[in-house]
This record gives C-alpha cells, sequence and structure tokens, in this order.
C-alpha cells in the first residue's frame, strides 16, 4: 500500500474527541444535586445516546424534516426522562441539560494531539452535532479547530457520501486527500464509500470501562492508533 | 437607543481583518523579482480587487452558476494581465499567484483584537471568501477563528440576507444578537436589512494612504470604532 497524500484531517467527534458518557453522568449528578433528584444518571446517559441512531433514521427516511441534533437531543430526553422518574423536570431545566453536549469534556490526549496536527494539517469536525453544539463544546474544551463542519451544512447525517465529499469540497481537496478520523467503524466506512482516507482511534472507555465497542470485522484502515498523539506520530508532527 | 444583547460576531474579512492590497502588491513583487518581470502592482491590485462585484453580480443574476471566488479571482486576473504585460505569464504561476489571497496579512490590530473579543464573544468570519480560502488565511495570519462562515456555505454573496440570517441559524441564535463587523457600509446594510447588528471599523489604508473609502453618509450603526481593540473596548472585553 502506498502511503496516502493526506492534506487535511476531519474529525468525528463524539467518542472520537470527547467523552460523551462520562459528561453525561457529571452533568446529570449536578443536576440531581442541585435539585435534590436521584436517578441512574449513567443509564439514561447511554439511553439518551441510544435515541441517537434511531432519531437521525427519521430523518433520512424523510419521517422527520432536517432537524438538528441539538433538537433530536431534546425530543430523546423528552421521551426517556419519564423512564428515570425524572418526568416531572421543568422545562427549563431541560433546556439546560439538554445543553450538556454542548459541554462534553475531551479524552485526555485530544487538545494536545489536535495542537500537533494542526502545526502541520488544517483540522475540521466532520460530525453530526449542528455547528452551535460544535462552537460552543469547542470553547469549552480548548479544541482548536480550523473550521467547523457538521451534518447541518449538508442537511443529512453521516454516514450519507453526501457528508464526508461536501467536506472535501469545502477543503477544496480531492475526496483521497482528506482524512477521517473516527473510534467507529461504521463512520469509516462510510467515509471510505466517499473516497476519503481513514484513522480508526479506538475509545475503550467510550460506553464505560469494559463498555461495548463497535467491532472492526476484517476492516483495513489507512492509519490505526491508540490516541491523537500516536496518530500525530504516525503522520510525522513534530 | 437600548444597548443591543450582543452573542456572537461575524466579520467581513478583505478589507476588514486583512490588508488584501498591501499583501497583493508584495505578492506580486516577489513574483517580479522571481521571475525578473516588472509590473505596475499597485495598480494590478486595484484593478483584480476592481472585478470582484462584477463578477459576483454575474453569479447573483444566475449569469453564472454558484463559483467560488478563488475561480472568479482566477476568472478575473486571466482577464486583467495582458493589460499590465503579463499576458505571458505561466500556468504554474497564475495558479500560485491567485494563491496570495489566501495569504493576506491581518492588519496590526486584528489578531490581538480578535484574541480579546474571543475571551467573551464566539467569533466567525463571515466573507465572500470560499471556506477553503478563509482556512488558509486563517492559519497564515494567526486568526483564531470560533468558525469559518462563507457565502460558499450559502451558495449566495453578500449582500445578501441569506448570508446574514444562515450566519445567524447556524449560531442558533435570533439575528439581532449577531453583530457583523465590517470596514464597509453597504455590508452593514446588508446586515441591517436582515436583522443583525452593525459595528463599522474604518479602514482608511485599505486602497493605500489617501485611497477611496466608501462613504458612510448618515446611516446609523450599533457600534463604531477605529479597529478591533477599540470594539473590544466598547464591548467590555476585558
Amino acid at each position: 500500500m502506498t502511503t496516502p497524500d493526506v492534506r487535511a484531517l476531519v474529525f468525528d467527534i463524539f467518542g472520537t474527541v470527547v467523552d460523551w458518557r462520562g459528561s453525561l453522568i457529571r452533568e446529570g449528578q449536578a443536576l440531581g444535586q442541585r435539585l435534590r433528584l436521584d436517578a441512574d444518571w449513567a443509564r439514561l446517559a447511554d439511553a439518551w445516546r441510544a435515541g441517537y441512531l434511531p432519531a437521525m433514521a427519521r430523518v433520512a427516511r424523510g419521517e422527520l424534516a432536517w432537524t438538528t441534533l441539538d433538537r433530536l437531543h431534546r425530543m430523546i430526553l423528552d421521551e426517556i426522562l419519564p423512564r428515570f422518574g425524572l418526568a416531572g423536570l421543568a422545562e427549563a431545566d431541560r433546556a439546560e441539560f439538554n445543553r450538556a453536549w454542548h459541554r462534553l469534556t475531551p479524552w485526555p490526549d485530544s487538545v494536545a494531539g489536535l495542537q500537533r496536527l494542526k502545526a502541520r494539517f488544517p483540522i475540521a469536525t466532520l460530525s453530526n452535532g449542528n455547528v452551535a453544539l460544535l462552537v460552543n463544546m469547542a470553547r469549552h474544551g480548548g479544541l482548536p479547530w480550523d473550521a467547523v463542519f457538521s451534518a447541518e451544512l449538508f442537511r443529512a447525517y453521516k454516514p450519507d457520501a453526501a457528508v464526508y465529499q461536501g467536506a472535501a469540497r469545502l477543503l477544496d481537496l480531492p475526496v483521497e486527500q482528506v482524512l477521517m478520523v473516527a473510534a467507529h467503524p461504521s463512520d469509516l466506512d462510510g467515509a471510505q464509500r466517499a473516497g476519503l482516507r481513514t484513522a480508526y482511534i479506538p475509545r475503550p472507555l467510550e460506553r464505560g470501562a469494559g463498555g461495548w465497542m463497535e467491532p472492526v470485522g476484517d476492516r483495513r484502515f489507512d492509519f490505526s492508533a491508540d490516541d491523537l498523539l500516536l496518530l500525530a506520530d504516525q503522520l510525522g508532527c513534530a
């Protein structure tokens, strides 16, 4: 295999760059403390995230008109709260809890890894999160993006090829010079089908210690590294 | 007048944040030195920029399908080169000279002013330049954008209301909470018509010492400041 001629990197965000589950559990605990409520915040975080694929599938099938991820998150939250004994949560508290997705914490290697990668390559998000969510998250976590690309710009969710190809077009690069970085093989499959290069970063703690990971199977990626600092090494970044 | 409730700032780029004319003259001089050519680089810079409004108007009228600013710049360059005795410029040199727009130098106050503004507000470009141009320019000049918004995302050029309203939508803010910062009253007119707040930053050196400036007339802006540091003062940034 020849070495790919990589000119820019685009990143999946939830699970790849930030720890959504740990962050949501902490946000839930803080909410519980403030309102003197108790709930199984870990199971709530998992249920919230579990609503994500079905909600996006409704948009993809055209059952729902284009809807931002903020709005989908809120619909899922409203649906699951009763299951956790939180049916009485007030509107303002729901809105504030929904914004927890704007405050997710980066994995320990993320900021330093992105800084090293950015010194050599343009780096951008390529997430199903909406632009405002990604901008707020970057400001909160110190993520040094050169550009914020989102499914929202293309009105289609990954793994729709329009999203990956749209990012390459905005970067004014041929798809084969753009490297998609993700912790999820299915996202990298979508990128590969669209012609992009792929880098797999397993995140074994995404669903908690010992939690489920999407299996890699017999897939082949252009790069595979245990974190973003090691990816920077592989790409020859100082 | 009540104080506007500003939640995010979007910036015009050419002339407002970067010195296109001085930068193009220097790039022309460097090209001339390399190829042992002589030309009136200042007049060439002015002619190049003068082609900008008519070229965008052709897109707005539908005479040209959507065309990025990189491509419009190149069409204008090809058209004007013969007038400056440069008809023989080779393809690779034209392509490289056209990329001068990706390397424009910030005004002396721009980077420090943006850093102060960014500490308090999300800041984004809102330029007719295409995304790749703006990303490369930010990396070259150290412009610390939270997001890169461009006419390209909306397939319409300023002052089309779709561009200003599109930026507010991506920021998930009502238009009246978004402040458009520009050196050109006509751009601020467009923002105002679309419902945004406006900040005028005169740039008397944009077309060289003593050069033409778009007249302000009897317009009223929400803010007016001589540079971005003074705008940061007015907005209460530390």
